[in-house]
């Protein structure tokens, strides 16, 4: 049986932090229903007064106390916070502050949001331009230029190729291309000729038959491409060719966008130009 | 005088939430130049007992105690990490549980690895129509199907659209298209004609002129289209343009990917499908 639960993630910068730990806590209570609110911004006196109030008031109204996960820097601001609202409230950045003081013999600047700013523009250039790469280079659309590739990522249509090229992109700077593995290549017995040269930087995806019959559904229901006998023979002969051609391999079946990419990132020795 | 210091980032999984909140806890300590290492998928005895001796290798060879951020769910695990290694060691998940289970009167799981797993395959194919669907329409690459948009952001050429828009899909399964405002745009004193239907949808991203001409000098060294002038002269009329037509605006000079996505999806009360 199900229990309701109202969750506030609340932040004086995004809130990203807060919901990112705050949710990997969460799921560890699998009975739980959780009513989620992020609440970024909370920067000044004011906000976090209103925050108190709505927290409060719907806790009198739903009888229950809520859970606050809060990455508010600011000392006294998260002080009044945990004072004051009628909730268990769980201060992610506060706690961890003075061991660290401690250990470095230093103090703290308090000072928000530096995490995801962009005082480090040299990153911003990172990214963005590992995005322009990705996009340029997604599903084998230009071929040259793939020596500047940092991994090239290969696998049969719908495995996961784009949004993890997109996800090492946009969060480590990585230039990731991708390039489609296709019916004719089998074929052929072959890798693409195109990727020969790079034969070191490939990394291959792979993707249980039936996971991927239902992803290609959603995108040609009763398609003969979405079909389960085809998904299994493209699987098949893809793991195949990979096998013998000795390139790396990971089954994406199990796996988030964010874990897909953190481990070829590891796998392939990636080096990240963003944080 | 920067200080060196080693840190390590190490979970049972991908190592993405220490890392997140670990590096926000460490940039409030500005004289320090950190070490970073980021090791991942620690879930063994054995990954466990290798992890202490590098730490402990580094700590001798440095003479310096580094700093280690884990989020390993496996309370064993944690505890022996903790126990043996000459680091300061921080835990960030077990030190919330115990708090979280006395609220919840319930034992949590104790299992690793749920918050990014594809447990919900909904949320993964959110994400995937999302980006699918940023990708089509990208810096107006298709006006057709612009209704299912659930936010178009509108501003001049390199301003951050491209990224915001694929965070938004990577992260939140929003639907994000762009498309751009230029000098045809301010010379007709008007939107573009495909926009009009789509008024409400409309956010506007401006950046500060010097900025906007780092990044394009980055594009297109020493062209007019860099050129600080010019820069200056769009960015103007775009905002003029913005505020005539009353679209909501966000200036991204001084914000991550990450921070100009969150604003807008706050301000514009989008709808995560995906967390």
């Amino acid at each position: 049986m199900a229990r309701r639960r109202p969750v506030f993630f609340v932040s004086d910068r995004t809130g990203i932090t807060a919901e990112m730990l705050g949710n990997s806590l969460l799921t560890q209570f699998e009975d739980v229903e959780w009513e989620r609110t992020t609440i970024p911004f909370i920067d000044s006196a004011e906000k976090v007064d209103a925050l108190i109030e709505q927290v409060n008031e719907l806790a009198a109204r739903e009888r229950c106390r809520p859970i606050v996960f809060s990455s508010i820097v600011d000392e006294a601001m998260s002080e009044r916070l945990q004072r004051s609202t009628e909730a268990l409230t769980l201060d992610l950045f506060q706690i961890f502050i003075a061991p660290l003081e401690a250990e470095l013999e230093a103090k703290s600047s308090h000072a928000a949001g530096r995490s995801h700013g962009i005082a480090n523009s040299h990153e911003y250039f990172n990214r963005i331009e590992a995005i322009t790469f990705a996009q340029a280079h997604d599903d084998g659309a230009a071929t040259r230029d793939l020596e500047r590739a940092e991994v090239i990522l290969v696998g049969v249509s719908r495995c996961g190729k784009t949004p993890t090229s997109l996800y090492l992109a946009l969060q480590f700077g990585i230039r990731a291309a991708n390039y489609p593995l296709t019916p004719d290549d089998f074929a052929d017995g072959a890798l693409p000729g195109t990727l020969a040269p790079h034969r070191a930087k490939l990394f291959g995806l792979t993707i249980d038959p039936d996971r991927l019959h239902a992803i290609r559904e959603e995108r040609r229901r009763g398609s003969r491409y979405a079909s389960i006998e085809n998904c299994r023979h493209e699987v098949r002969e893809c793991v195949r060719l990979l096998e013998r051609e000795g390139i790396p391999m990971l089954d994406t079946t199990a796996l988030s966008i964010e874990e897909i990419a953190t481990t070829v990132s590891y796998r392939a020795k990636l080096h990240r130009r963003a944080f």
